[in-house]
């Protein structure tokens, strides 16, 4: 990778010289340094459903009914995110699917630019990098910070500093991350801490340690809550912030399981403005990500999607504090990259009733309780071959369930209790439903040439069998529905608020929101010199 | 119902004066009478998704591959309604239900007032009757349309004219639209052409005839395909279009069953809009509902449901070609009542594929299939009791679901033959599955005090069980999933063109639909006097 043959689809400032000489120097300094402060909020897996799904389940937690419009339009149940005033809709598909991964819709949001999913910065032949409007905005005089409550290597964040054929190289992302002069890293860790890998990508420093190609660039890794909080009154940059407890795959906590005190989402975000605006800074451009809302809708998990949704909407929250202190220079975009799960306010054995009281009782994520399942599988150590007439779903199991999903087992009906027996033995056992085989590849066995059946995906997904079942009958007992483990082509919305907020209105493609805010930090008088569709 | 009574949350044309008198008389005429020709779209059940599945199947059927984003991005794939520039969302609850039914969101965009599922032109008490807006426009000198696929005394179009606690009294609701004074009504027909109930609800006249009602209050019925075509080159007001072959409940058909040759949505539009610009008019309110896009999804009809958005979407660009010859005075807004189906644009055993290809071999709606399955089984006169051991599914009807659905029973894996397999004995033996009951009322079986299955329901929804596991099936493999027979809550899009669409933009509630149009229509200065919630 070479930053400096990189086409630049969004221009580059030389060009606002270009914007001031014709005729526009009468314009306001504003005017023409364009947008100061830009937050861009990305809900990975956030669509128009999870919005609504979590002021739905914020009016039964508040108020109870959530079948009155009086409940529901009550201030407390709106989400910070609904309440920008403008609003607009985007297409989210990639160079080369209707359904795009995170990477194509990431480097569509990030460079302006359709490619294909996998691919990350690149276009779709995979032979040109592009810049993205974070390292424009870097060059332009503004700091820059990146969030997420995944790692930091994820697809999503990746698209705003790295140029990669595959987003699976986990450790060239990062070091492209130590090579991009940003100001800010915050949320989650890693993928691969330590790894062979850095040793190929990073030629300066024979080390297999991602912390030490970091601070071999000059940045300081913290991971403490207390380190991280400091940096509120002592801001510095070159700084990356990883809170002390993470998840599977080097990812911040789902916020339902967030140890009592660990820093959140919303409160790196206040870190992360205080960094990028400590000592007269020449403004910021910050991505902030909830990239768990992703993870819990391919896990079908309702409350795990509602509570990152939540610690998500607090972060957009600090972003509108920050623009009633600074409303003529501060613009804040939120949107998704696309949708996850299918999720839908309604499920046919509901009808027209819909009962979010029902979701309350969950206590944790499917991750916390998958692990607890697997826990229980071992210590029942069942002898072998495992015994699906004899082992049945006991006092402690069900005590679990109540527990963690406030499902009482013996007041279920019969069908139900079927169906919950069923996902315990495909747990306990580890064997594939009868007659079916496992799913792989992009399809799961409901193609084109489809000669298998795919039962055992369709059911769960290659999730914990009886945790996708306790899932999927908590979310159709609250009258939500999910169709799929994978993301969906569903539109997305956009809100917006702020400096040349209006550029944010109307039905548009994922790539035009990269160019409408590269036009209002004005660093994008040059674009677009897109060649692909 | 008292119209004199009745309280008029929009205002009224008085009010115009007093916005006249306050400073503003130097506006250009324009600004002071409002928006004079108004378009209001009304998808019922659709949302986002019904509108990007219906570009997918028409890049699908116009350029092959739906996965190419050069295909997606082609000018002939994209609706006219995404081709208007301003986008809002809508919140669609009713005032006692989180998912509205089509009476109480029919009588927000009309009225602008929330009110109870089932209720029309009233408030949640069914005690105070409510002006429409297109009431007001009646009043204010525009003439006023209102079409439907569906009957015209249906919970939408009533919306627009009657006043009546319960959405089933459709007589009652024939004699308010006798009654209104309105121009044009047109599409589907009355649910009940004769009915003693007639005598009750309309006391000037002695008839069982819903035409002889009309008749007496001054309107033409027109049945004929020429007669109707006729008027857009003899345009008359008070008259009655109804095409002359209907599918059940009154409705015009699919519009994939449309017989060749007649009227379709989008020539109704343009013969209403003749007749309500006829003759010098002072403008008009025409409301146009895709009625049976709702009924589609409720049977998870695929191709049902895009046939009659495309039929939709062709009323729009008959509006937008309208806009074109009067830029200054026109104002489209496109949006839906609510979702229908939980219609996602993914499904779980697809993975992130999609395939709309898979859709073009369905030549007839759920309806018309339905009818061929139940010819088929009286022919076969099976002995009773049914046997399902001895019954299979045969070549004729291996031949009937090739030649209508494309798709080839043979070829498909053992787990989706023994569904199909299932659903046949289900339709030709009329008996629920085994160990299931039948779903009652608004909850179906999945309710808080569970205590029956409703496999049969969650399967077939109440439709013929066949033709829904051939919906379902090719839905599955197409890529799309549903979750409902019923509607749901996901906020619905909002499409303006035109005067004031300025309005339009935002995420705001269904009911501020009518105020803003009435805003435009400056018939509003009074607004708002709800009271509820």
């Amino acid at each position: 990778m070479n930053k400096l043959t990189r086409l630049c689809i969004l221009g580059g400032m030389a060009a606002s010289t270009a914007f001031v000489a014709t005729g526009l120097q009468a314009r306001p300094a504003r005017e023409i340094a364009g947008a100061k402060y830009v937050f861009f909020f990305i809900g990975d897996g956030m669509s128009a459903t999870q919005i609504q799904a979590t002021e739905a389940y914020l009016t039964a937690k508040n108020d109870g009914d959530v079948n009155l419009a009086a409940n529901l339009r009550k201030t407390d149940n709106i989400l910070n995110l609904n309440r920008l005033p403008v609003h607009g809709m985007q297409t989210t598909y990639a160079y080369d699917h209707l359904i795009t991964d995170s990477a194509a819709a990431g480097t569509a949001l990030a460079c302006g630019t359709k490619t294909n999913s996998g691919v990350i910065g690149m276009d779709y032949s995979k032979t040109k990098e592009f810049k993205s409007i974070a390292e424009l905005a870097k060059e332009s005089g503004r700091r820059v910070g990146i969030i997420s409550s995944v790692s930091l290597d994820h697809a999503t964040p990746a698209s705003f500093f790295a140029n990669t054929a595959n987003r699976s190289g986990y450790e060239e992302v990062a070091v492209e991350a130590a090579l991009s002069s940003f100001d800010f890293f915050g949320g989650g860790g890693w993928l691969y801490p330590n790894s062979n890998a850095y040793k190929t990508h990073y030629t300066k420093l024979s080390t297999t340690s991602v912390e030490a190609v970091l601070a071999n660039e000059g940045y300081t890794t913290l991971n403490t809550d207390a380190a991280i909080r400091a940096l509120k009154t002592a801001p510095r940059t070159k700084v990356v912030c990883t809170v002390p407890v993470l998840q599977s795959s080097a990812a911040m906590p789902y916020a339902v399981d967030k140890p009592a005190g660990q820093v959140s989402l919303a409160e790196m975000t206040e870190v992360a403005v205080a960094c990028l605006t400590g000592n007269n800074s020449g403004g910021f451009f910050l991505m902030v990500e909830g990239g768990k809302v992703d993870w819990a809708c391919h896990a079908n998990d309702p409350v795990g999607t509602i509570g990152d949704m939540l610690d998500f909407d607090d972060a957009v929250g600090v972003a509108i504090d920050f623009y009633k202190q600074h409303p003529n220079d501060t613009l804040i975009i939120v949107t998704g990259d696309h949708e996850t799960g299918g999720l839908t306010l309604g499920f046919s054995g509901r009808g027209y009733e819909s009962a979010f009281e029902k979701l309350l009782g969950q206590k944790l994520s499917y991750e916390a309780f998958g692990a607890k399942v697997a826990a229980y599988k071992t210590a029942k150590a069942f002898a072998k071959p495992y015994n699906t007439a004899a082992n049945n779903i006991d006092q402690q199991m069900k005590d679990m369930i109540l527990a963690d999903f406030g499902l009482s087992f013996d007041s279920l009906s019969d069908y139900r209790k079927n169906l919950l027996e069923a996902a315990y033995d495909r747990s306990m056992s580890g064997a594939a439903l009868a007659g079916t085989t496992t799913a792989t590849g992009w399809d799961r066995g409901y193609g084109t040439t489809e000669t298998i059946s795919n039962v055992d995906y369709l059911y769960y997904g290659g999730y914990d069998a009886l945790t996708m079942e306790i899932s999927h009958q908590i979310s159709y007992e609250t009258g939500l529905g999910w169709t799929s483990y994978s993301h969906t082509a569903v539109p997305i919305p956009v809100m917006a608020m702020g400096f040349d907020d209006y550029r944010f209105s109307g039905f548009y493609d994922n790539t035009d929101i990269a160019k409408s805010i590269a036009a209002a930090m004005r660093v994008n008088a040059t674009l677009p010199i897109v060649t692909n569709p």
